[in-house]
């Protein structure tokens, strides 16, 4: 059996909380396996943003990036957010090393089509180096990925985290067997919307069909299961939706086929 | 003989302009012994500092980092600035790894004493991993690297873009025959500061303590120089101080101890 990975994502609810980020990375220091962390952190780019004047676009719940948003969605997430992040597992003796989908040319994107919405400098992701994260990994160093790609043209582009996390967790399935871990505010997908403890500890692609007819599912979390789907049929082994706050402990929903 | 490497250092005036910079990748990706790029970024950094209502604080021509300029320097540094010209390389078929003293905690430094000025969180470089700099070269990658580092304690550090590449180029010299180049607005060290024209082609210790008590040379080129022996002396192969727009030109000021 190939060698485990764990490929594990956090959002804007750890990154944008310095009590939340402090405790996570404690937990994510005491993982054994092989790791690589994928950030986001939208809320400190829209707040500084804000702060130079320019109002945040979104559209559906996806930011427009153009020209002036790109220069600090970039600044923010591959340099003070990633390398906060590298600088707090440093010194905890892990290490880290961040990057963005440039350096070493590791995630290339496509620009996203201009129809039916613009969304600007935005890239849908193309390819992974695999070989490139591999050597990273057999140095002994952690990879702290950032939401930033680029197109190979030398344009950045701003990239969904949730999707940079599942494209490297595909692409890397060739060689590891992998866990993609979605970090989030919940304790996991839960049966029951409104209560915080109904959590559903296992779906398999029956049962999320069942879940779908019958409604038992909000429609928020349909997305996300759909994409956890689609990585396990790219050989992902199983994707788990968890706190953050409950990195270090087994719970959460876990997604398998079988 | 050990293998050659350049440590080629650029500041504002080259990060700051897109012709200047497109100009000196092109010269740059032309190299063809290894190399390591250090670049700095100031006026950026101010700029941005200025959009966000905070008037940028000098104290003899050095920046005083608070905790709210450290945020805007590491976004820049390491994220804009720094992301930008691993892209541009990219596309130039370069394989650049963009990376901040963080990052493999490739260069630790210590906060700068408070007394007799408190300069916030400025770093005077420690240490310079050589290993992982060596890996990254033997692994055919360009290593960017941007005046940020860190204290090993999870506090990142601005840190004088010069400092940074005489510190590598110092470390490095243990494992290379290095050449180190300060690339800035002039075509080298000046006979006479009014001529453009007036290079002086190279410069020996004995040559230097010469210009020193003879006032041949200017005020502001004398740290420039003191820094270029000191790290001749700590083993660098040659400095060399050259205009950023005659990368690929054997033109400047060659400074060595024989």
């Amino acid at each position: 059996m190939s060698k485990s990975l764990s490929v594990i994502k956090i959002g804007g609810n750890v990154v944008d909380s310095p009590e939340a980020l402090e405790s996570f990375l404690d937990d994510f220091v005491a993982l054994t396996k092989d790791r690589i962390l994928v950030h986001g952190g939208g809320v400190m780019a829209s707040q500084t943003l804000r702060q130079m004047g320019i109002e945040p676009r979104m559209v559906d719940g996806r930011r427009i990036t153009d020209a002036e948003t790109l220069k600090v969605a970039v600044s923010v997430y591959a340099g003070w957010l990633n390398k906060t992040i590298v600088a707090k597992l440093q010194a905890r003796g892990c290490n880290a090393i961040g990057i963005s989908g440039a350096d070493g040319g590791v995630i290339e994107a496509d620009i996203r089509p201009k129809k039916p919405i613009d969304y600007g400098f935005v890239g849908d992701v193309r390819s992974v180096d695999v070989k490139f994260l591999e050597m990273l990994l057999e140095q002994g160093l952690t990879p702290v990925i950032c939401a930033v790609t680029h197109d190979g043209k030398g344009t950045l582009l701003n990239t969904n985290a949730d999707t940079v996390a599942s494209s490297v967790a595909k692409a890397m399935a060739a060689v590891r067997q992998v866990s993609l871990v979605f970090c989030f505010e919940k304790n996991g997908v839960l049966a029951d919307p409104e209560d915080a403890d109904s959590v559903i500890p296992r779906i398999d692609r029956a049962c999320f069909e069942k879940m779908k007819a019958s409604g038992a599912v909000s429609a928020g979390m349909i997305p996300k299961l759909d994409n956890a789907f689609a990585a396990i049929n790219a050989g992902v082994h199983r994707v788990i939706i968890k706190n953050a706050a409950n990195l270090g402990k087994t719970v959460g929903t876990v997604i398998k086929n079988e």
